[in-house]
């Protein structure tokens, strides 16, 4: 099967057959990152922006170590150094990046849509690494490999997704990717934080967390995003911790081998109990070395890698 | 002919030849942007340190693939992350990125003299991203290189330049590289940012934006540099919209097949109205698309490219 | 003789031996970088994360140029544009930094023991780039490096330091590793910047600067820290310039043939006279020059270079 995708915009839009590819895709790319000599040529002379316009350390990080490992070359924009203080709109900007013939802009940007806006005005590919309360595709495909590379597969397990539902990217890509492969989703938070309708991406709404990590396989918890929140949505952290929090009472409510996933940063004490983000069962840190893998699979997909070999 | 330049620091340094060398080196760089593997070998191993202390989208990004597609190594210091919060001066700090052995060092400055006094002081190449309101003279090659490649020359062109003269480095080095080649440039703008004694570059004064564009076959429209600017220097958007804004009814005035050009980044509605920078004729993406090509060919020849190939 | 360090965190972990070592594999790079292609490919594929969370130019530049030398790929987090707004802990942030699997994290560091704790948590190198007032190993290894070059070696040589030694990593690391190496190390500065039980690193407090620099053959000025100062240590430039500055009278006190040396950046007027920085017997450039060479040294052992080749 070939790879005829040209963005990365959302889980929404591929199949579960583009899915299982891409997951294919990164576990063959994981073994390149356990080299002493870390890199391949297949991406070389190729040419990727990262135009983040949010603040970011590991994804853009996960990204650019990516490209790197393949070889390509990549320079950077947004931040304090840009020139969107000039006051330029997005679209202008993105149209000056296209004119310099990049193959892929990664972009990162507040607003929900602008990468699928930026994408309708390039010819080069287009990742969103994370778009308003949107989506974060690269992000959900990370999680489902790691769920996979444990679990064998995703039908009929059930994920418990908990926390800040509404102001999460990260949640939606999740809902909408798991469901679509199968799994059962069931999200939780407090109720400003449930976003209404949320359930007819692929989830049910369980609002006690008990009740949602009940049987869970997989437990996936959200960072609180103080910094996306437009107003108080709980009463203060101790409050949200003794209601939301994940620690070992509510693990043990879980099957046996249950999962424990998390986007990072953490906020140890808040969403997670600290000794349970370390406990064995804690995947956060395989979902940060998936991550690099999963971003190798994307570039190497866009530019055309699969597409080449396996298309007949 | 040889190619004997050790820096790029103005337009007024180089005679019509080395121009017209610099702009044929660039057309033989712009197709290696076109490849799907962009990048020659023909800079490696050699390092070229950014220098921004003002920020830059384009410009910075357009150098930076330039390097990359030459294979050059890259490394940027200046703004928020720069040790220049430390209160050394500029010759110190250049002094010391010198002694780490740079090939070519790029500097973008606000003070005007800043690269020569740059150059005054290091052994490696230097280029002149932008200083003050002296020069910026890669955008004026590369906007040489845009009408060079629609009019074939510049022999008798009319040039109207629009906007805030006084305060424009690209200006400047529009109006000395294009009469040297043999263009009529004329300049306008408010009273109040035409500076004095213009007309020594070699251009006219023509105050009133109608006559400036009438016949023009190259109509360069400046952006408002508000950042730039120590007081108001107009009454508003609106009313600078009206007299020296680029709309339809002024192009009409303007040959046939007239281009219209700005350096980026737009300040749509104020000095060029949305639907004209957008028109047919507009040369905007292509002067960007140039500037990478443009740049390539400076690196290449301040590293002796053309020196080692062409002179005899 | 093989080299099995397998962190460089400050200079007390180092044997004589291994010290020079250091340095005479620094020789060897030296060259590399006056050759006009300054590459080699023994670091390539290898990835090297540098986490500089104070702000810095000419060490990261010099790291990062010695990074790219030797073809390792550098990826930079840290700053304004870092995820570290968001709450992280230092050890969640370097965990996950590890979980990409890099070779090497050069970490700055406004805490003093930073380099150490995050070496206890990670399974690639670590290279202390400076942590609070506690260490900067490889400044202190190019200041051996250059004295080396000009004295042929430490023995008996009279090694004046003067300035904030209480708030200097420099300082600290330069006078362990010169009174290891045999030289004879006296500090002075203003008795704010005495910090008792330094005589215990391996120096005398000479508290008059005539007394420090009288028959000296390395005089180390220190730059006054005002960013890592608490609170006001002296009374004011003038009179800090007056009783502590470097002047051409106090260098007649000297050893003929004194060597003046700054960490940089400079201050002048204030610890140095702009003269004496410039003077003949100046190696403050030498010292910059050297440092890359030395960071290329350091990867390269941290890495196995000299471990694969002369170990037996």
């Amino acid at each position: 099967m070939g790879f005829f995708k040209k963005h990365i915009l959302d889980i929404s839009g591929l199949s579960c057959e583009e899915i299982s590819l891409i997951l294919d895709t990164a576990e063959g790319m994981k073994e390149i990152s356990q080299r002493s000599v870390k890199k391949v040529p297949v991406l070389k002379g190729r040419g990727i922006v990262f135009f983040f316009s949010e603040p970011s350390t590991r994804t853009r990080l996960s990204f650019e170590m990516a490209a790197k490992r393949l070889s390509a070359d990549t320079v950077s924009i947004g931040g304090s150094g840009s020139s969107m203080v000039k006051g330029e709109t997005l679209i202008d900007t993105v149209k000056n990046i296209q004119a310099m013939n990049p193959d892929i802009i990664v972009i990162r940007h507040s607003s929900s849509g602008a990468a699928l806006q930026v994408a309708n005005h390039v010819k080069c590919s287009v990742v969103n690494a994370g778009d308003g309360t949107h989506a974060h595709p690269s992000q959900a495909l990370l999680d489902m490999m790691t769920i996979r590379q444990q679990k064998g597969g995703f039908e009929g397990l059930n994920v418990a997704i908990v926390g800040d539902i509404a102001h999460s990217r990260v949640a939606r890509s999740d809902v909408v990717g798991l469901s679509r492969m199968g799994a059962h989703v069931r999200v939780c938070g407090p109720g400003t934080m449930l976003p209404p309708g949320i359930e007819e991406l692929g989830c049910q709404v369980v609002p006690v967390m008990e009740d949602c990590v009940t049987d869970a396989d997989v437990i996936i918890m959200l960072r609180i995003q103080k910094e996306r929140q437009e107003r108080i949505l709980f009463p203060d952290e101790r409050e949200y911790a003794r209601l939301f929090g994940l620690n070992q009472a509510r693990i043990s409510l879980a099957h046996e081998g249950v999962m424990v996933m998390h986007p990072g940063p953490l906020n140890r004490g808040v969403e997670i109990e600290s000794g349970v983000a370390d406990r064995k069962g804690s995947v956060i840190l395989d979902q940060v070395t998936n991550g690099v893998a999963l971003r190798m699979a994307l570039f190497y997909m866009l530019t055309g890698g699969v597409r080449h070999e396996n298309s007949h």
